[in-house]
C-alpha cells in the first residue's frame, strides 16, 4: 500500500526510518501488504538522503496520487497542516498525525472531514509520544465513566524538574542542560510555560468526555517559578513537584481542566516518573486508577506510534467509529479556581502563629538553611479563590497545587 | 443490541452491574445502541436477583437466539467454556472473555473459529484485569519489534509479597490475610505456584510474536519458597522480590518465557507496584520501555474490560483482523536455563571466601541477625545451568533470578 509522509523533521524522518527497518514486520501486521513510501513532502532539500527521489515540495503530488491511501502528517503547527489534512481526508485518504497543536485546535473539524471522506483520522502519537493512550481511552475504557485524569505530559519540563529534585540543579542550569541534550528548543517557551502540556490536556479531555476542549479554555501555568527552595520543602513532606495536566469530571456539561506545577506524594505512580518519561493516570469509576508510562517524545518512540496508526489504517480501509468527539461549548470548562477544592503548598514570609491564625492546623515543612522569616506549609482542602482570600495581605513566595493522584 | 452473559460469578455479575449502571454511556459509545442483556447462563439459582427472569441453565437458549449478537463468557475454566465459545463463534456470534485459562489453552482454535464465523473473539480482560494491554499490544505497538516483556501479572502474590516486604509479615500470615480479604482462594495453588501468571504469559507471548505458546511450555515457579530472610537481603541491595512473568525475544523461531520470583531494583517501574496491583512492562525496539499499571483483578475492573470489548463488538459487527496469532511449535520456547544469561541472588551456607573462589567478585548482601554461616550475594551474569554447575556441592538456601527490567 502506497503511503506518503508530510514533514521530514525529527518525527517524519523517524517514520521513514521505522518503515525502512521494519518492512517485514509491518507487512505481516497489515495482513500482507507492505507500506511503500511514495512521496515525502518538505520544503527543504535533502540531496544526500537515500530517499531523495521521493521528495517533493508540491502538496498536489500527494493529493492527486490515487494510489496513496495513507498519509502521515508530521509537519507540526496549524498551518498549512490543517488545510492539507482537511483536503486529504475529504479526498478519502486516511491521515495519521503526531501534531498535537493541530489536533487540539482542529480535531473536531478534521474528524468531521474524515467522516465526509469515509476515512480515518488517527492521532495516537499526539499525546504521550510512543505511549498507547488514545486507543486505550477511546476503546478499552468504554465501560467506565472517567472521573479524572492527571498526566506528566511534557518530557522537557519533567527532565528539568528531575534534575532540580535529584541533583539540586537550579532551574536555569537544568534548562541549559535540557537544551544541550536536545530535549528543549532554543526557544523553550512552549514546553516551560506549559503550552505543550495544555494541547495534550485538550486532546485527552475531548476524548474522555466527547466534547472538544480548546487550548484557550485550559488555565495554563509553567514551571519557571519553581525554585530549589520549593523542591526542598516539598521533599521534606515526602513529595515531589511535577508539571501536571489535570482534568476533572464535574457533570455531563462541565469539566475542570488545568496545567500547573503540582505536589505529588511519593507512592503515587506519577512520583516515580523521572527524566524525559511521561505518564498518564486515568481514574475510572469501575476500573479505578490506571497508569500508562513511557517515552513521551523522541524520534523513534513517536514515529513508532505514527506507524502503528498507519498499520491500523491499512488494516481498516473503511472508516472506523473510534471517537465520540463532538462540539465543545464556551462554558464547558469551568473556572477551577472557584470550584475545585484541594490542598495547597504555600511558601511565604509570615510567622507560624499567623499561619495558624488564618488556616488552623496545617502541616509545616522544613528545609536546610531555612530563613527565620520564611515558612512553608500544606493547607487543608479549599478552592484557590478561598486560599487567595485568606492569604490577602501576606507576602507569598510561591503557591503550588497539591494533587490527589 | 441483545447480549448474553455466561457465568454469573464475580466477573459475570460485575458485567451485568456495569451494563446496568452505565447504560446511557454505553449506548453513546456503541453509536446509539444500548446493550440489552437477554440471557444469563448459570447452573446455580439466583431467585432473589433482580434479573432472575433472564437466567437459564440451557446453553441452547443463547446459541439459538438469533437476536443475541454478543456473548460475554465469564465462566472460567476450559470446559465447557471451550465448547460453548466455539459453537457461538462458528454461529457468527461475537464472544468476549475474561477466561485466561481458556485463551491460553485454546486461543488459536477459538480465533480460527471466529474467522470461520466471520465474527470477533476478544479477550482484553484475560490479562491484567482492567488494564488495557491486549489492544495496545496488538495495535499500538505495530511499529515495534518487541524485545521483551516483564509483568507483575498476579495480584494475590503481589499482595502477599508486599506484606512481606513492607510489614515483615511471614508468607503464611500474608497468605491467610489475602484469603481473609477475598484476594486468594481457599485453595490458593493457581496463584501461589504461578499458574495464573503462566497463563497470562502465554497470552502475551502469543500476541507479541504471533505464535501460540502453551502453558506447559512455560517454566513456572511460585513464591512459596520466598522467606523473610530473602526479602531482607534483597532490601539491603535496594531491591524487592516480585513474582514476574518474563518473555524474551531470541529470534523469529524461538523465545524464552518463564514465571518466577525475581529481584527488581528500586527505580524500575515494576518495583513500586504494590498490593493487588498489576503492571506490565513492554520493551520495544523503537519505543523503548512502556509500562501499563492498574488493577489486575476484581469484580468491576475486570468487568469493565469485558464490557469495553462488548462495546467494540457492537461498533464493529464485521470481523476485525486484530491479532496475528498463528500456530505454535514444540521447540518454539527454548530452555532458558541453558541460554538466557542474567545475574542471580544466592543465599547459602558457605563462607565469603568460598564464594569469591567460585564467582570472583560478587555483591554481598546483609540482614539483621545474619547467622555467621550464612551469606547472600548477587552473581555476575550467567546462565542458570552455569550457576548450578558452580554451586555444585554448596548448601544453597535459595536462588532467585535478577531481572533487568
Amino acid at each position: 500500500m502506497k503511503v506518503a509522509v508530510m514533514g521530514y523533521g525529527t518525527v517524519g524522518s523517524g517514520v521513514v526510518d521505522v518503515i525502512d527497518t521494519h518492512g517485514k514486520l509491518l507487512a505481516k501486521r497489515t495482513g500482507g501488504e507492505p507500506l511503500e513510501i511514495a512521496h515525502i513532502l518538505d520544503l527543504r532539500d535533502f540531496p544526500d538522503d537515500p530517499h531523495s527521489e521521493l521528495f517533493t515540495k508540491n502538496f498536489s503530488d500527494i493529493l492527486n496520487d490515487d494510489e496513496v491511501k495513507i498519509v502521515a502528517e508530521t509537519m507540526g503547527g496549524v498551518n498549512p497542516a490543517f488545510d492539507f489534512t482537511k483536503r486529504l481526508l475529504k479526498a478519502g485518504k486516511a491521515v495519521v498525525t503526531s501534531n498535537k497543536e493541530l489536533v487540539a485546535q482542529k480535531g473536531l473539524e478534521l474528524l468531521q472531514a474524515a467522516e465526509e471522506g469515509k476515512t480515518n483520522y488517527l492521532f495516537e502519537a499526539s499525546v504521550g509520544g510512543g505511549i498507547p493512550i488514545i486507543r486505550p481511552m477511546a476503546q478499552c475504557l468504554a465501560g467506565n465513566n472517567i472521573v479524572g485524569i492527571a498526566g506528566i505530559l511534557n518530557g522537557t519540563t519533567n527532565f528539568i524538574l528531575t534534575k532540580m529534585i535529584e541533583e539540586d540543579m537550579s532551574f536555569g542550569d537544568a534548562l541549559k542542560l535540557a537544551q544541550d541534550n536536545g530535549y528543549a528548543e532554543k526557544d523553550p517557551t512552549a514546553d516551560i510555560e506549559g503550552h505543550d502540556a495544555c494541547r495534550k490536556v485538550c486532546i485527552l479531555a475531548s476524548l474522555a468526555f466527547g466534547k472538544h476542549v480548546y487550548p484557550n479554555q485550559v488555565a495554563t501555568e509553567g514551571i519557571s517559578n519553581i525554585s530549589l527552595e520549593d523542591v526542598a520543602y516539598v521533599s521534606s513532606a515526602n513529595g515531589v513537584i511535577k508539571l501536571l495536566g489535570q482534568i476533572k469530571y464535574i457533570n455531563d456539561d462541565s469539566i475542570a481542566a488545568f496545567v500547573s506545577p503540582a505536589v505529588v506524594y511519593n507512592g503515587s505512580q506519577l512520583a516515580s516518573v523521572r527524566d524525559v518519561f511521561n505518564a498518564i493516570l486515568v481514574r475510572g469509576d469501575a476500573v479505578g486508577d490506571l497508569c500508562f508510562y513511557g517515552r513521551g517524545a523522541g524520534k523513534l518512540p513517536t514515529a513508532s506510534a505514527v506507524v502503528a496508526d498507519m498499520v491500523d489504517c491499512a488494516k481498516h480501509v473503511v472508516r472506523r467509529k473510534l471517537f465520540g468527539w463532538g462540539a465543545g461549548a464556551e462554558d464547558y470548562v469551568i473556572d477551577h479556581k472557584a470550584t475545585v477544592e484541594m490542598p495547597f503548598y504555600v511558601r511565604a514570609n509570615v510567622s507560624e502563629e499567623q499561619v495558624k491564625g488564618i488556616f488552623g492546623e496545617v502541616k509545616f515543612l522544613t528545609r536546610k538553611d531555612q530563613p527565620s522569616d520564611e515558612v512553608a506549609f500544606i493547607t487543608g482542602s479549599m478552592t484557590e479563590n478561598e486560599l487567595m482570600k485568606r492569604l490577602d495581605g501576606i507576602h507569598t513566595l510561591n503557591i503550588i497545587k497539591v494533587t490527589n493522584y
